[in-house]
């Protein structure tokens, strides 16, 4: 079994409101995707993440998003690729400078919310969030969403000399496409930990998950996003780290 | 006569909204103090700005600020001296981030407006800059203002390893402490641009000015502030650059 | 003839940033699209247009928009039809509150950007829009775009009892259907003073346009949008008002 | 014994963030300080704040900032007596438009954070605030702190025919100028809600309170703030409630 990394949404509080609970899921994780100020985050926020990081050896990615602090980044705008490109820079950069001041360095990337969606959804977005990435630092993975076939964004890294890491999701439905089943839809969220543990496993042994229409579906992860929302997701992530631990 | 750098405000448009004759002014400077966002400036004006500043081989300094664009950062705000270093490192490492992406660098720092201005009121603040630009990177120097003593600012600089570029005006009037007069008194801004080349070039120099109560006042300066406003600050520019280029 | 309201976008200056020449093409307008705060505008910038208007007697429209300062308001954004109506009613009681003060009223309401354009492309927009003026005050007229036919938005209007002025633009040239040629494309803006003076002409006449497949185009309106960006617009409002003036 | 209004903070939350148990401290208190979206509070907060305190007849009072979200208002900046005036009026029109558009209105104004500590200790700026009050609308109370003396303050609303409320704490010692104790200081805030529910009482009645120098003090109050921060807070207001309503 090859190692599946854990990454989490770290840093999404602001100013005076505290949002998930990154003291308690970062000692389970390997990947925090910290926010950079634009949906969530601010620079003090951002200090206190970071050393939190640092303390636990968990690697520091950019998770930047369009300029959105009310609507967390979760609403679509219409943002030209040079611009995307630039939000990407000044959002790396910023919290590079405050992980550099630390001693360290920000390891990755994940773009948030709707730049990560509108980047699956249209290449033109995914070709500017990688040219963004191989423009800062090309060594700098680039996380993005495991598909049934990854091949056309496998592509578009490999122009660019980035590496991407995919991602996965141990508590939603896939359909055949190897798509997230919207959450309208019943049964795309898995709320049984068992039902999680098991999915985790199956991603992380690169088994077959059984997609919505009952047919097999493959994804190949290099990593599994997890949650520390509440008291019962931070349990899961514990449970998916013993899980995954070798013996 | 000793190298007197220029810099200039530069950047400090913002979205749909222009300022500045940054394109007219670049050929003229050494030095663009580079909006980071806070009280102007965004990703997309800061691209363009690094890039303008880039191809006239003027070095990028970080002009960070209070967080208040409404209020252009020219507004004292009651930051704490950890929330200083926080705002600095943030927005440090965004135009560092932009610099990266094409292939240069942050080559200083120069706090903007009453972020500066707070600095030299309060030696707890200076203390907070000096040790945000040293844990950012030692390398970087700080620019901020001369006075007719600047020693107790060059021993905080020292005890942090960060080098100082104290900066003198060419246009404005100051008073025995080497403190400038305020824009409400008389006199307090020259707008004779002989008056100004010639206090440029005594600064440069390193002669004595006069001060506002007649004393002479010598001014130690690395570096002169100059301005990009309009046509006739440009064009002061251009003739402050002729007159301290040697023959 | 009858009587053609003159509607100018005004007061989009922001902070330290100054747009438009506000002071020189109040005289000549009967309707002031005030910005709210969200794309452009702030409260002090707000206050000083809103003195301006009343001393000319111009009537004073909200001009709301969505939350985006860095792009003008002119991205389109994803909010649901009980965020707009949210976003209106904090805006038009935000500028309501500023001419309260100065002892007058918010006269009307025009969408601005992004949110014109999704109002007119989006019939749950558009009724959103209409609800939330009814709900404030359903004597406010809303401006939105004349096309061929207004009869939709006529009927939207009439549920809510709410009063609908149909604008059109004199420097535009127009498709068959009414809606405005793309920029992209040639002949989109007018640039001949007399052509623009020309079509206000017609259009205050309720004669027929010229589409631009060459076709009669016979617009409906109750205001024409001019512009106060800069000299020779404002000296083309200043014809329009003469020309529409009767002698 | 005269009626004591309860007033809380309310309206908090901002975005993806809550903050403080709104519907659970609704029922008890009188007065609701709706944030105004410059500290805390957006348009879909505040219309679901405006709803619930309609819903449980409690007054919507405006609780307007300065402009510092990530500092919730609590950091002073320099602004101008104008400018004051100018946050004021945006920001209560705002909250009236929120509550207009549900058949409602802004009944009173309570600055907050740093806007009222500024107040307090500011002349000039106590000036402001009143006078932007009586121009919105001079039937609208203001609300600020009681001390030993409310002379000055109450001969400045007498100016401008402006209403005070003055407002009191029962879970914080006073010094003897009728001020807060630092929260520093040992004993600056009581935490037994026996000391809490008689304080209050003694503040009701019109009794002397005893000062931090053991001096008696009277403190000539309209209303006690109260708060629904968490579950402790909410049960303390609720036996405050009670305490206070005759039997």
């Amino acid at each position: 079994m090859s190692r599946l990394l854990l990454n989490c949404d770290i840093g999404e509080s602001f100013g005076n409101w505290t949002l998930g609970l990154d003291a308690e899921v970062m000692p389970f994780i390997d990947c925090a995707n910290v926010a950079c100020g634009f949906h969530a985050g601010d620079p003090s926020i951002m200090r206190k993440t970071v050393s939190l990081a640092f303390k636990h050896g968990v690697q520091v990615g950019a998770h930047p998003a369009y300029q959105d602090l009310q609507g967390f980044g979760r609403r679509s705008m219409a943002y030209t690729p040079q611009e995307i490109q630039d939000l990407l820079h000044y959002q790396i950069g910023a919290l590079d400078g405050i992980c550099r001041a630390q001693g360290g360095r920000v390891s990755y990337v994940k773009p948030h919310g709707a730049m990560y969606n509108d980047m699956m959804a249209k290449p033109a977005q995914l070709r500017a969030v990688i040219q963004a990435v191989a423009a800062y630092d090309a060594s700098l993975p680039l996380m993005l969403m495991a598909t049934r076939d990854n091949s056309a964004a496998q592509a578009l890294g490999d122009e660019y000399g980035v590496t991407l890491w995919f991602e996965a999701f141990a508590d939603r439905a896939y359909d055949s496409a190897g798509h997230l089943v919207s959450r309208q839809l019943p049964g795309a969220v898995h709320h049984d930990p068992e039902k999680i543990i098991q999915q985790a496993l199956i991603i992380a042994r690169g088994e077959h998950l059984v997609a919505s229409d009952g047919s097999p579906l493959h994804l190949q992860a290099n990593t599994l996003c997890v949650h520390g929302d509440n008291a019962s997701s931070v349990a899961a992530v514990q449970r998916i780290r013993e899980a995954l631990t070798p013996a």
